[in-house]
């Protein structure tokens, strides 16, 4: 099978730049000398986890129970549910246990704890949690120095059927930063206030075996880890436009692409019409509140996967892609209807969610391989 | 089963109020005339095709290959693909045609003519063509007056293999206008321009007996439709804030909404953070920029859907979503942790279209039935 021979809308992934993307996180990890725990939310792909976890312990990270359940099904059994718990999840947490996956799971709150304690008792399930540490990000979690924290950890070690594996957190305002000495004050900050957390715990006799911190610009650019056990970075396995535009990679380590055909030609507006829009390239735009002409993504050869400079998706409508020029009309000639070209993601955890299967590259315009992907809830 | 059962996030659809929508569009349908050929692309669901096609003569309109499949498959055999061909798509839908179904394609361009009626000759294939008419949209289609019209009708009508079927458009523009006056007179330029595109057509000797318009906003608002055959809306079937925003429908007549459970608290923004973000309520602000304390969507009662006053969602991550109040801090003893609300769509279509399956009550906290839908291309 080749490129040409695709359906489109369709997601490409180039895995030479995924391999060599997460061998240069493993370094990173090895380096900083803290367990990686991938987060999957981004790839959500089993043949991905395998490269992302190859060397490794062999944890993961997931963002929704669906990709916990594809995930264990693939093998993949000690998992990070990284979002906050909310009870009526448990039943399906649960189930997947029972299947024999062991799920961490995350909570900020002691009202919660209780009641995840009753459930384990009325399913007589045992349940892992972990304390969300709020180190500047502002989303979720306590601050580092908060009485709740010790309160949310007494009443998780005081449960029968739970048990407190320790702290995370998730630096995502490292997202608003821009360049590696910006980053690496965050990824301090990160690494500094879930570190007190646990030493807080610890000196309350509250065991913290894990401390973790999670966001690809931060484990890019922490300068030292101490006190840090893992990480959970996603984004870094396929990168895309935005972790260029803050400094975290370069153009050649984006590892995915939209491949989309021209369905049509305006003269009058100027635009190459794609089929991919908004469902297929996503609606975001991070990348372009940064970089002048991204838009919805950049323009590339549908091959080379090199960007044809200048050209980028201006707008979108539900399956439509309005291509456009930097200056002046875009190549109508160059592009005739039928023609192909690729588009790069914004952001790629957007952009990549809804299809349900990747179309692996080398390089070269030969689809070596179909990986199947999670989609949905 | 009951809402309280599902998990989170869901996609409730309100059969009543998808019932009387449906009902509202045909008497438009039968006041102006014109035969209605629902655009499934915001549905998506065969159950939601019935209840749009009852009583009417059964032609549907999609936006990809995917949900053309998944419709032939489920019985609907008359489809117009209402997105501009690319030569690359006719092995596809030869396969549909082969199967049963009848399509109807778009094109606006000669060269693309010639390749189709080559891939004919090819495939020992037929394929019928609508020319797409530009009635003021600006984003694809020939002007009503345009040269090539005509040369794109001679180009069809001289090719073995394909039938010219008439000429469509769709008045993108009327989403920019905001009451019936301004759409009405929106309307009215759909309508002209389509009907004189037919006309130029007959006047040189070329058959054109469908003459399509299609958009929910000016199907609600059009005067009268002389010289139109049929209309293509879709939103009204589910209809959304952005529709109720430019004074198409209320908000009662919104029929779909994300339901969520609360899984935080963060008094220190003022935020309830619940786990439908990004992916779950889509990223799209139409509505948000016509309506102050819009965000992502509105926050209602999980049971009766009705909206909890002043109560949004501002921000949205990949699988968090953070509801704050127009006023004040937002009431966490209302909504503590495990509560559930459900989200009121920006744009239905885009919020819709991950979930692959609706769970579908009748204005109560019984869920009365699961309905497939398609996803993906």
């Amino acid at each position: 099978m080749r490129l040409a021979d695709l359906s489109t809308p369709s997601l490409i992934l180039d895995r030479g730049t995924l391999a060599a993307n997460c061998a240069a996180m493993a370094a990173r990890a090895a380096k900083l000398g803290v367990r990686l725990r991938p987060h999957l939310k981004t790839a959500k792909s089993a043949e991905a986890a395998r490269i992302a976890t190859a060397g490794q312990f062999g944890g993961i990270t997931v963002s929704t129970l669906a990709e916990a359940r594809y995930f264990a099904g693939h093998g993949f059994r000690d998992i990070t549910y990284g979002v906050g718990i909310a009870p009526g999840k448990l039943d399906e947490v649960a189930r997947l246990q029972a299947e024999g996956a062991r799920l961490q799971l995350v909570t900020d709150d002691v009202a919660t704890v209780g009641a995840v304690a009753q459930r384990a008792l009325e399913l007589k399930a045992a349940f892992q949690l972990l304390i969300e540490i709020d180190t500047g990000g502002g989303r979720a979690g306590v601050l580092p120095e908060a009485p709740a924290l010790l309160e949310i950890g007494r009443a998780i070690a005081a449960a029968p059927g739970l048990s407190l594996l320790g702290v995370m957190t998730h630096a995502g305002h490292s997202y608003r930063c821009k360049g590696g000495d910006a980053i690496a004050a965050v990824a301090e900050e990160e690494r500094a206030g879930v570190v007190r957390a646990a030493e807080r715990l610890e000196a309350a006799g509250l065991p913290s075996p894990v401390v973790s911190v999670g966001a690809t610009p931060t484990a890019m650019f922490a300068r030292a880890l101490p006190g840090v056990t893992e990480m959970r970075p996603g984004v870094y396995t396929l990168m895309d436009l935005y972790q260029m535009a803050i400094g975290v990679c370069r153009r050649e380590d984006i590892a995915a692409s939209v491949l989309a055909s021209v369905i049509g030609h305006n003269p009058r507006t100027g635009r190459i019409l794609i089929d991919a829009g908004a469902l297929a390239l996503s609606q975001d735009r991070g990348a372009a509140s940064l970089m002048e002409h991204t838009g919805f993504g950049w323009v590339c050869d549908a091959v080379t996967g090199k960007p044809l400079d200048g050209l980028y998706v201006a707008e979108v409508n539900q399956e439509h892609g309005m291509i456009a020029a930097a200056k002046g009309a875009p190549p109508f000639e160059r592009l005739p209807l039928g023609a192909r070209v690729r588009i790069l993601p914004n952001h790629v955890c957007m952009m990549a969610a809804p299809y349900d299967r990747y179309h692996v590259v080398e390089g070269g315009a030969d689809v070596v391989a179909v990986w199947d992907k999670a989609t949905g809830w």
